[in-house]
């Protein structure tokens, strides 16, 4: 095919990397789309946060008065509803705005240039937002509930140290975020171009607990002392894990494959 | 390619958005595949209300009875239920008649002007038709059981004002109908379009609950006063919700798409 | 296209019915691809009864001898693996026997003419005698497990009169029937072609318990006078619903589309 | 097309079966991307078994702490653990190693010739030093919950005789190799090219516990005689399961595939 072989010729893939996203980006600043995907980013935290924290506490007022062990959702009815709403708002915001609804996520890209910092901040404050939002909505309609069961806030658990907390944020996010690198290769769809969907698919799995915006929100509205004291903890480690895995793909992984490319192309390419 | 370049001259997108559906379209009504339609329809709600409410039924019934408290489904496997089900009967019956199975589905895409106002009321008439067919036969089968049971009935739980409740619907609708728009949006499909029975599968995630044809079958065979006291909430929040998602996805999100096409071209098509 | 055009000149549809299979087609039995077919099928049908059967042993002896309420799978856990490992075995055999890996389907798919009688009884008996294999497998590792657990037979539960097993058995095949039809039809693969293998996910779904190869595997082995009295139940109910899938799909649903398409055509090519 | 009836006039299908692997390929030691792979094997390892063990010390400390009984995630929770994490690793080194992350999967794989010898030795160490140091980093986060709940070792259950475990263990490696032999079979391949990552989606259900890289980690970093005692069983069985899962494939299913097609052809190609 000559298209290949041009492909070829030039970088010898059969795939174009994107370029590097700039880092100052203005005239992102004057598109409707820019606003929209803000708007996205918004609303879809702000429904994540409603729904998982409603499940929440939910099922801490059930596992409380029912004489019912069972009644409750428990754990993995919490992890299913992470999980499955995440994985529907990511799905229905792929297209506006990428879909990130994590500031971890947003931070990863950004560290491996795939987006603006111009359009990086923003998308933060739009997810915190939307978290302080979606808790302050479960406040509004369910006070007492709320108020008598944690509030939905992070915390770490009794008996664990601060050190395993970080430890633990710093390995999911670092998962979380290769994944995102992974379904988001340019290498990959050239090859499985006809699944992009699919890769949403492995987000939730993952996604269901690293998620900066997410503890803010609940801090925010509950905003009780033991909330804020280890708050650092769910920012600091998702950052350092989002880096990690930023690291990990564009230095080991990509560059691997430019070298491998490299002693291929020796010695197919001797004449 | 021509075809697309024509597209782009018309009106810069490589997808159509089909011709709003007329309010009133007589000629529908002349054709068997709008009676099959209604078949399919009345089938698959009779089918999601007979399996449902058996499983809600049976895992009540062995709570009481059993001395393993954790012998029943549990409201996990309940949920599972709901949504496994749903998801089969739409993707059985997408086909046939667009796999509703849902009046607030229905009205969000007639709001939208997806489906004529002569199919709308048939397909919710044949709704709420086969949800009381499916939980009649519940009753028929177990009596006993159904009556002591509950009947499957919505209501709302001890605790919860009439407002919680109707904002839990409203909120609910909306994911849910904003999905279906999301998921039947013909950008994406151009897109992606490889993956369309990907849809369905965001379905059943947020559509488990939120279903006036399935409150209004438990609601007429169960037949208390309970069960007739807050039914209107379980109409009112699911059209409320359907209505904002289509006012969001068709006033915000598509307007917006609009807008930033005309930036984009305003840059590149000067000349 | 040309070849849409040759298409809609014959038969006014974008997809070919394939022929219905020859009730006897003695050529079959001259292939080593049918044998192959056989050998599958009850390697299927034998794995899947002794990773099932297995699991509810384990279940329930575990919940008889713990302290730990929860220690056990549970129900949910059970359904899990039975879904997940049909849906596997399915997936595995699709390409040489079509997966059918139960009697009830094959009963289906002869009725509606998609296999021969000659192909559908092996099929049925090496079901049967696989899934015997794999019951006795169990008690053959678990010999006491095995006997003091009720031998994962399948019988009516307390309180439940027949023709509620019936009715049960019925409804649940005719949707694990209609499903299969549903995923299989031809038009569906016209517009689906990308997503073949998709159709095997929503097998899982209904099929984890409507399968009389299942219940005769564990009658057989097990074989005392509570799992014989009745064990017509789980043979007739799924015969009678996958004849009432076959009847729906092929004289309401397809039979509606012969008419659909002849009311469209006396629109559309009156010149 | 040319290039299918070049095939068709070969051998009569319409795929290509890759050559065999040669056994000893030295010039795979010179490239890159064979270290990076080890990199990826090593990496996706040492992250599945600090998240599932992780997941099962969690639960045991939990279920003995705590008043709710059903606190924690339950073995369902466990087995989702599992499942979910493989299949995110598994899809993310797939295009890197090909995504074994299991030493009976690699074993397999070499019987059935696909991949070299050279390349299977150093996964196997990769996958097993991955496994150790995934443990090692539980240990050093958690010490004390660590050794008090087991070290998430492999042992045989109470009850269980060493012939039961075996057996156990061979099926379930059994029916895990024959799923990936089946997931990248080039036959199944040519007719569902556009769904390549669903393969993947098979491969947790089957293979979340039969895995000798988890057991050897497990026991390395516990290191009681408990542990040791019966390690062999987890390493016979997998790797007698993966040899009959590779026979299966190659001498039943693929031989007669050859003989179907010869008889096939007896038919049509006399002329």
């Amino acid at each position: 095919m000559v298209k290949r072989g041009e492909h070829g010729s030039f970088n010898g893939k059969d795939y174009v990397d994107p370029p590097a996203a700039p880092l100052i980006d203005a005239a992102e600043l004057t598109k409707w789309s820019f606003y929209r995907a803000l708007i996205a980013e918004f609303i879809a935290t702000l429904l994540f946060l409603y729904i998982t924290v409603s499940t929440v506490i939910g099922y801490k007022s059930q596992a409380k008065s029912s004489t019912d062990p069972c009644a409750g959702v428990g754990v993995l009815g919490i992890a299913w509803a992470f999980g499955g709403m995440i994985f529907v708002l990511v799905y229905c915001t792929a297209g506006i705005s990428g879909g990130h609804i994590n500031p971890a996520v947003t931070f990863g890209l950004l560290l491996a240039r795939k987006v603006s910092l111009v359009r990086a901040i923003p998308y933060m404050v739009a997810q915190c937002l939307g978290a302080i939002c979606g808790v302050g909505l479960v406040k509004a309609f369910q006070k007492s509930f709320y108020n008598g069961n944690g509030g939905g806030a992070n915390g770490l658990a009794d008996g664990y140290s601060t050190g395993t907390g970080l430890g633990a944020e710093i390995i999911g996010t670092f998962v979380l975020v290769y994944t995102v690198f992974s379904a988001t290769d340019p290498k990959r769809s050239a090859r499985d171009s006809h699944v992009p969907v699919f890769h949403l698919a492995t987000i939730p799995i993952t996604g269901t607990g690293i998620n900066p915006a997410r503890s803010i929100g609940a801090a925010v509205i509950y905003n009780n002392s033991k909330a804020w004291d280890h708050h650092w903890i769910f920012w600091v480690g998702p950052m350092v894990g989002a880096a990690m895995a930023a690291f990990y793909h564009q230095f080991i992984l990509r560059a691997g494959a430019a070298k491998a490319l490299g002693s291929f192309r020796s010695q197919t390419q001797v004449v």
